[in-house]
C-alpha cells in the first residue's frame, strides 16, 4: 500500500515524493532518498504519510509532532493509547487518519445519508470478491447505521412489509435495523462494490460506488495532505474534507 | 390481460382482430365483434387467444377443437382435469399454453442455463415492487433449478464458500442448492427485474431482464400464433419457439 | 396528471383532497366535491395544486392570492407575463412552482453537482423509450450544466482525451463541454432512466435515477405543500425544500 | 500475459505446467523448468500454450506438429503466412487459435446473437478507461456485426427511428447498421465493460459482460488444451468449444 501511494503521489503534478521509509531492499521510485525508519527523514518534509502498522505509527505521531510535520495517517487497528498519540500530535501539526481513503466510498455515503429521509424504502447489495469471508461488509454496515440515523432525525418510519411468505430462510437478506435489507453476494472476479437503493411510488435512485484498484486512496491522501498541512489539528476520516 | 392482449395484437401488421369474448359491456376496438361467450364466434377464424379463468379455458379448447381453430392459452392454475381437455384439443388443432410469454424472460432463462457450466459460481438478484409478498419469487427459483441443472449435467460443483462469517443472518440470501444464492430486493417504484451474476476468475458475466409492463407477453402470444396455427400439437411454454 | 395528483395525495394520512376543478364528467374520488371552475373552490382551503395549463394557472394565482390560500404549480411553458402573475401570488401567499416534481431526479442533479469537483472524468448515460425524439434529454442537458459548473467553480478541469480514433463518428456521444459526454440510448420498453458515471483512478461512481410513473411526482408536490402552507413567497423548484 | 496464464494453469487440479519457454530471467513457478526456446522443450508434453509472438509462433507450430503435441495459440496479428504455418499444423495436431479466449465474452456474444431476432430494438454500451484511443471498440464492432446478420438472417428490420432532433451531434452514437447503436463510454477506473441492450414493448433484456483482469483467458485456455488433446484439426475461436 506504502508504494502505490507513493507511485499515485509521486505522478501528481502538485507533491514531491522526497523520501521513502522501508526497511526493505530500496528500489528507485522518482529519485526519492530511502531511509530505514522515520527519524532519518529530512526534517524539511511538508507531511508524512504512513500506511503502515499500529506500533509505527506512535513513532511517526512523535517525530511529527517534534518537527512541525503534518501527518496522514492510513493504518487501522490502533488501540485507544496509540490512537491518542496521533490525536495528541494534532494539537501540534496537522494530521488526518482515516480508515478510508477512497473520495468515491465517502461520497456515496454521505449521498445515501442525504437521501435517506426522502424516500419509502432502501435496500443494500454490496458485492465482493469470494475469498472475503465476513456478510454484510462493514462498509454496508456502516451506510445502513447512517441511512437509519438519517431516516430516524427526520422522523421517517419505515412501513412494515407485507406479511412474507419466504419459501426459502435468507431470501430478503440481512435486516440491519429499520427494514434497511442489506444482501451480499460474493462470486469471483468481482473487487468490491456497493449499490444502496432507494425506492418510493413511480421512482428510484441508486448510489453505486465500484472499487477496482487501492489507486484510488491516492487522490483522497492528496486531498488529505493539502488539509494537513494549512493547520494543525486532529481530523478523523476524510468526510470533513469534501 | 385480454384487452392488453387485443390492443397489442390488433396494432400488428401481420394480424387481425376479429372478435372479442367479453361479458361485459363492450368498447370498440379496431371494429372487432364482440360475443359474450366462444360458442359465438365465427368459426372461420385462424386462433383464439385465451387469458381468462381455467374453467373458460375447457370450454374454449372444446370448441378449437371441434372448429379446427388454433388456440393460445395464457391461464394458470388449471386443475390437471381442465388441463387434459387442453392437451386433448392439441391432438386435433395446434395447441400453446404457458404462465409467461414474455421473450425475455425465456431467453434469459435459457442463456442462464447455457453459461451455467462455464463459471464458478452464480448468484441471483430478483427485485420486485414490495407489494410482492412471496419471496424467492417464482421465476428466480426456476431460474436457480435450470442452473444447478445444467451444471450438474456437465458435472460442475460449486467450491464451498470460505467459512462464513455473518454478522446478520441472511447476508448471503437464500440457498437454492448447490451454491446457487437468492437475493430478494422489494421496494416501492419497481416492477418485475431479475439479473444473474456469473463470476470467474477475472470475469463476470450478467443477464438482467426487465418486465416493465404486460404488454410484454404481446411478442410472445403472436409468436405462439404462428406456431399454432402451422399444425397441430401441444406445446408447453413458449421455449421451444424460440 | 392532475387525476394521479388527487389520488395519490388523497392516499397521503396527512393531506386530504377537498375539491377538485374540472371541466370534463367528474368521478367519484375521496368524496372531493366538484368544481369547473377555480373560482368556485372553498375559501378555506390550505392549498391549490395547479397541473393545468399556463392560461389557468394565471386564474389560479389571483384566486390564491385574493383568498390566502398556498398555490402549488406543476404547468409548464408559461409566459413571461404569466409567470409574473404567479410570482406576484408569492408576495402574499406561499408559491412553488416547478418542472419537475421528482425527488429522486432533483436529488440525483444535487449529488452529480457535489460529485463533479472530485472526479477526473463524468459522463452521463440518459435512456429513454423511442418515441423521445430529443436527444440528448432536457434533464442530461441541465445535469451536464450543473456538473460543468460545479468543475468550474472548483477549478477542475478535465484532461484532454488521448487523440481519439473513431471508427464510426459519434460513437463517444454528445460533447456537453469540458468533455462531458452524453450518450442517449433510445428503446422500447424503457421509461425514463439517467445515469451519471464518475470516473477517478482505481474507482467509480454512479448515480442513477429510474422514473417509472408519474406517481413520482407525489411526494415532491406534498413536500412542496407542506412548504407553501406555512409562510409567502415565491420558490423555483423544489431543489431548495430538500 | 504467458506468466498469468501460467500461473492460472498451474494452480488447476486437472493439469500441470511442466515448463515455460523465456528469453528472460527464469523465476520459480511449480517446479517447472525453464528453456530459452521452444525447441529445447520436452516432446512428451501434451500442449503448447503459446501467447508470444507471430514469429515465435510459427516456431512453436512446426515443433509442435513435427512432436505430436497439441498447441493453443493466443498471438494475435499474424500474416496470412504465418497463419497458413499454424493451420497446416492443425493437419497434424489439434490447434486452436483466438483472439480471445474470455468464456464470458464469447457467451455474451452468442446470446445476443441468439436474442437479436426477437426484440424491436438492440443497443450496446461499452465502457473502457481512458487510455484506450479507439472507439468504439473491436469488441462491441463484432457485436454489432453478429446482431446485424442475426437479425437479416431472421427477417428483421429495425424501424426508422422518430425523426430525430439532435441538439448535440452524436447524442445517438454511432451507428453501426441497421439502427445498431454503440455508444463508448471512457472513464479512468474502468476496466473493459460491454452491456447489449435489448428492447420491445414492455420488456428488456441486458446482456452485461465484465473484465476486470486477464486471469479470464485461463478458463478459457484450459478449454482448448481439453479440446485440442484430444484431436487434431484446426480451430478458430473457442466459440464452437462452448
Amino acid at each position: 500500500m506504502g508504494q502505490t501511494m507513493a507511485e499515485g503521489l509521486g505522478q501528481r503534478d502538485d507533491m514531491t515524493v522526497v523520501a521513502l521509509v522501508d526497511v526493505n531492499e530500496p528500489r528507485e521510485l522518482f529519485g526519492a532518498t530511502y531511509v530505514t525508519s522515520v527519524g532519518d527523514l529530512p526534517v524539511d518534509l511538508d507531511a508524512v504519510v504512513d500506511f503502515s502498522l499500529p506500533a509505527s505509527v506512535v513513532a511517526s505521531a512523535e517525530w511529527c509532532a517534534a518537527n512541525g510535520v503534518a501527518l496522514i495517517v492510513g493504518a487501522t487497528g490502533l488501540t485507544p493509547e496509540q490512537r491518542s498519540f496521533v490525536e495528541a500530535a494534532g494539537e501540534r501539526v496537522g494530521v488526518v487518519m482515516a480508515a478510508n481513503y477512497s473520495i468515491g466510498a465517502v461520497l456515496s455515503e454521505r449521498f445515501a445519508a442525504m437521501a435517506a429521509p426522502y424516500f419509502e424504502r432502501v435496500e443494500i447489495i454490496e458485492l465482493h470478491h469470494d475469498r472475503k469471508v465476513d456478510a454484510p461488509s462493514g462498509t454496508s454496515l456502516v451506510s445502513a447505521e447512517r441511512i437509519r440515523s438519517a431516516r430516524s432525525a427526520a422522523g421517517r418510519v419505515t412501513a412494515p412489509e407485507p406479511t412474507e411468505r419466504l419459501t426459502i430462510d435468507g431470501a430478503r437478506g440481512a435486516d440491519a435495523g429499520d427494514g434497511v435489507r442489506i444482501h451480499s453476494v460474493r462470486l469471483p472476479g468481482l473487487l468490491a462494490h456497493q449499490e444502496v437503493l432507494f425506492g418510493s411510488a413511480g421512482e428510484g435512485l441508486t448510489i453505486r460506488h465500484d472499487s477496482y484498484d487501492r489507486q484510488s486512496f491516492v487522490n483522497g491522501v492528496a486531498l488529505a495532505i493539502s488539509h494537513a498541512v494549512s493547520a494543525p489539528g486532529f481530523t478523523s476520516g476524510i468526510d470533513e474534507l469534501l
